[in-house]
């Protein structure tokens, strides 16, 4: 594994500086491009493959009443996803990705976290090991995005066990809960973190799962194997990565955050995790949506930062 | 002319809400497809064919000091648009957009705002002829771009003279004023606030330019005669586009904000006109590039609303 490679970046941020433009003002768009930089390990980075990974499970906390949707929509958004129906079916042909969509043991739900842990460490493992397995090596961005029915729920719980608070800290609607799941959901949480201590990554995605977060677990350490730069999507997203924090304060690095949800703990979890969301769209779908539309904007910066003429090139000043 | 149809809205709204995913839960994404339908007429829209349109010109301020870079560098930077070199050029390849690039009279400048009229209205009425005269009837989305060195001292003037203030609410330091500059600046929009008569479109056109701001008016007024959505950029564009309100409150309901500049004058006139960018990138280049990367997300808004299945399609509900 190499680091973050700082002459690649320094070479890429006096790139910009000679680019046709007055300097800096690209913005975010100079600053993707000496992210990505830094992370491939060249002055011009690449963006010729990009894969976007679904990872989809379900959940024992549903039976909590913490959702409006029954659990047989997560499969059924699977069978989307393969037949090309969903959002990130259309998004990802926009943004010119390879779309992988992952379904962990969906006939076999994680327990109920109130009640127990809910899963053995084992299947922590073995999700872990499927999130790294679906990782292209080729690819030279990894966007990571999921699907669940109820885990809006263990994303709640996960960013109260990592970044500390409550139920009602941590909890929003998700994908329409009424003001009854609401409160299901916020007591769900707070049972939950009575229940179980703490600890490390292991600890806390066995406590309250689900295998789509441990699988997103395992891709993100994978891909940092592979100095391949990830795009997180949104809340529940965020939270399953930031448990890779409790091992390693430094594990999100090499990731950017796609999208800003409007899921309020998302703004407060970004806050604490010192990342900056590329997008802010109102959005709050999940399945890598949010992810998909920030690789639109890494295009732009990177053909930007690979295609303009310099001042010289263009004979000015 | 026809206005916006409410009915196509309506409907575009109707299939939203039957897509597979939450109601609501693409934000943005869903009002844009909304928006778009409403203003071609379909409830759903297209976006095959995409131009950018950048209109350069020169301004005769340029003697008050008000910036770093000399008169030159706009025919200059033409040259780099129309050999590809530039930021533009890079997004809008990116975005699937067809860039076309038109400066008017660069040999020409206009005058010096604070000693007379920087235009007379013959001049003024020609510039919004070329304006409307660049626009491809055949396109689906119209984006609006500028450049011409000195041109952020005429968008603060003209900021001022349609929503009111001083030059110290309107300037900001554009491509890289110094505090001398910015002095400058606010000086000269001062002084030519003092010298002219308020007045219509035409009256501040002719009083403070420039052609590239008339041609941008020119091209969003044909852009509405075609029932022709429009992007328009950052701060300068804007400023150009506002003076179209002094005629007819309503002149910019085609109209979306691509980004929102850094440039501090922005922000406050996109208050005033009760407009909501697309993004906040931290970009201040101009020549249409916010509204470039503004595009991609219009695309990814239009293929999620066009080709998603709905929940009957899909067998869920």
């Amino acid at each position: 594994m190499k680091p973050f490679d700082h002459a690649s970046a320094d070479a890429a941020r006096e790139r910009q500086d000679i680019l046709t433009k007055p300097p800096g003002s690209l913005g975010r768009l100079e600053e993707l491009a000496i992210f990505m930089a830094g992370w491939q390990g060249r002055a011009v980075p690449v963006l010729n493959r990009a894969q976007a990974v679904v990872f989809a499970g379900n959940h024992g906390i549903v039976a909590q009443g913490v959702n409006p949707f029954p659990q047989q929509v997560t499969a059924l958004m699977v069978d989307n996803f393969r037949t090309g129906g969903a959002a990130i079916n259309q998004l990802c042909k926009v943004a010119g990705a390879h779309l992988s969509v992952v379904p962990l043991d969906l006939d076999r739900p994680t327990g109920d976290f109130t009640q127990g842990p809910a899963m053995a460490e084992a299947e922590v493992a073995a999700a872990m090991e499927t999130g790294a397995s679906a990782v292209d090596a080729d690819a030279d961005v990894l966007l990571l995005g999921e699907m669940g029915i109820g885990n809006s729920t263990v994303a709640a719980v996960q960013a109260a066990a990592v970044l500390g608070g409550t139920g009602a800290d941590w909890v929003g609607p998700g994908t329409g809960a009424n003001s009854e799941e609401m409160d299901n959901k916020r007591r769900a949480v707070d049972e939950g973190l009575a229940r179980h201590q703490g600890g490390g990554t292991t600890a806390v995605l066995s406590a309250f799962g689900g295998r789509e977060q441990a699988a997103i677990c395992g891709a993100i350490l994978r891909a940092r194997e592979l100095n391949l730069p990830v795009i997180l999507d949104g809340f529940i997203c965020t939270a399953a990565a930031a448990v890779l924090t409790l091992d390693n304060a430094e594990a999100l690095e090499h990731c950017l955050i796609g999208h800003q949800s409007t899921e309020p703990g998302h703004r407060r979890m970004l806050d604490a995790l010192k990342m900056s969301p590329i997008l802010s769209l109102d959005m709050r779908l999940g399945e890598g949506s949010g992810a998909a539309v920030a690789l639109m904007v890494l295009r732009g910066a990177i053909a930007c930062h690979a295609d303009m003429a310099t001042f010289a090139e263009a004979g000015i000043g």
